[in-house]
């Protein structure tokens, strides 16, 4: 595979935005550190403010950095959660095995904002998963020491979960699988389906989203041992919050 | 959860993104739809063309709209490439369940341009995850429908595969898991992990990405049944061309 080459005569905001970049991934300007400000910038490189703004514009767009209002540019803090898709299979098990990212594998304290249930008819998608055209959706955001970090929408088909705790807001002891469980419907397979997309204006607002930050879209669904399905899980995560990982046999 | 709510003050150009967008969502507007033009919305909102331009931007920051020099701006043509990341436990061999995005499980043709092989001092964090100073590298890039879709990088422990295939362009029979096999070392377990973030440039470049598309990196390290780490893959992927699924027992 031949190199894309860099010319040149590559604009001069991108050669400043490349050797600050390069400069954050060797570790040499680190999570928090303020970056060069636009008068820095001007001077060290006899540029106008434009060409310096655009130069930081580079790495706020990549998700490096990060504007705080009146005081800067800064790269961008990241201790990402470290999330297992399958915990069972987990290395940990059975390999001595280093992760590539540094993340957060021990529980951070998860805390859920104001739960929001309700029945509803289930749109076009969502009633070809569960095969039902009502469903009983479970809405609630997730936060990570003070910084939202997960939208979660829950989807369950309302004639199975009808008149269970699953309706209500408190759920009980074991959440909505125990739930399930009880009613005889403990969930044996799981599918996840992971994609990546910029953010609509609704998930930038409740996540608190800084420019240049995509977000991680997964569609759990939850069979039983018979394959009904019985929850679909629509999670969007904000990206720079987390790591998944999945372990799997050959 | 609280909406956020939708102020009734926002900006015009933000009102026509919505409705375009909502257009888009639902249907209406298709794949490779022409949007409205400028001047179009110039004439139907009586704005000027600098809002007119970024209502439309805001769509391309989306990623659900691409412009076409000249010619305007299109719905984003996306048939994304459904790749499974555990075959074995595929929902196709228990379950009766419906993914809930469309996506394409048939092999389409994958072309992979020139492999770049090497022998590379290998850097900190690959050294640490394949406990080897030295790799043998191969760099290729993917394409599907003569659009490229990946980049991957896979690193090898140099003193494990010297003198095998692995360290020549073209690997056999079988490819590379063929000749760690012959090796004796044969994966057992994989481990994946995944991120997302903004292209940087020579990703944008390789992959030929518009405006606002992020894209997915996999790390994918492969263990022998003994836990040997054999091979550590980082997969770059525009994220329109994909939807990643993990099938797992609970």
């Amino acid at each position: 595979m031949s190199e894309v080459p860099v010319p040149h005569d590559s604009p001069i905001y991108r050669r400043i935005a490349d050797g600050l970049r390069s400069r954050i991934l060797s570790g040499e300007l680190r999570d928090g550190d303020r970056l060069p400000g636009e008068n820095a910038l001007m001077a060290d490189y006899g540029i106008a403010r434009a060409t310096a703004r655009q130069a930081l514009a580079v790495l706020i767009n990549e998700g490096l950095a990060v504007p705080k209002r009146g005081s800067g540019v800064y790269v961008r803090l990241f201790k990402p959660i470290r999330r297992h898709g399958s915990r069972r299979l987990s290395r940990e098990q059975w390999g001595q095995g280093h992760p590539i990212w540094d993340a957060d594998t021990r529980g951070r304290p998860f805390t859920v904002d104001e739960v929001e249930v309700a029945r509803e008819r289930a749109a076009e998608e969502v009633a070809g998963v569960l095969d039902s055209g009502e469903v009983w959706v479970r809405r609630r955001r997730y936060s990570v020491d003070a910084r939202p970090v997960q939208l979660a929408t829950s989807y369950f088909p309302a004639r199975l979960v009808e008149g269970s705790a699953i309706t209500s807001p408190d759920t009980g002891p074991g959440g909505v699988y125990a739930r399930l469980r009880d009613l005889g419907l403990s969930p044996a397979h799981f599918t996840e389906e992971v994609r990546a997309r910029m953010p609509g204006p609704r998930e930038t607002g409740l996540l608190d989203l800084p420019g240049g930050t995509p977000v991680i879209v997964i569609t759990r669904t939850a069979y039983t041992s018979t394959g009904v399905p019985v929850e679909l899980n629509e999670m969007v995560l904000d990206s720079a919050a987390y790591v998944l990982q999945y372990d799997f046999d050959a």
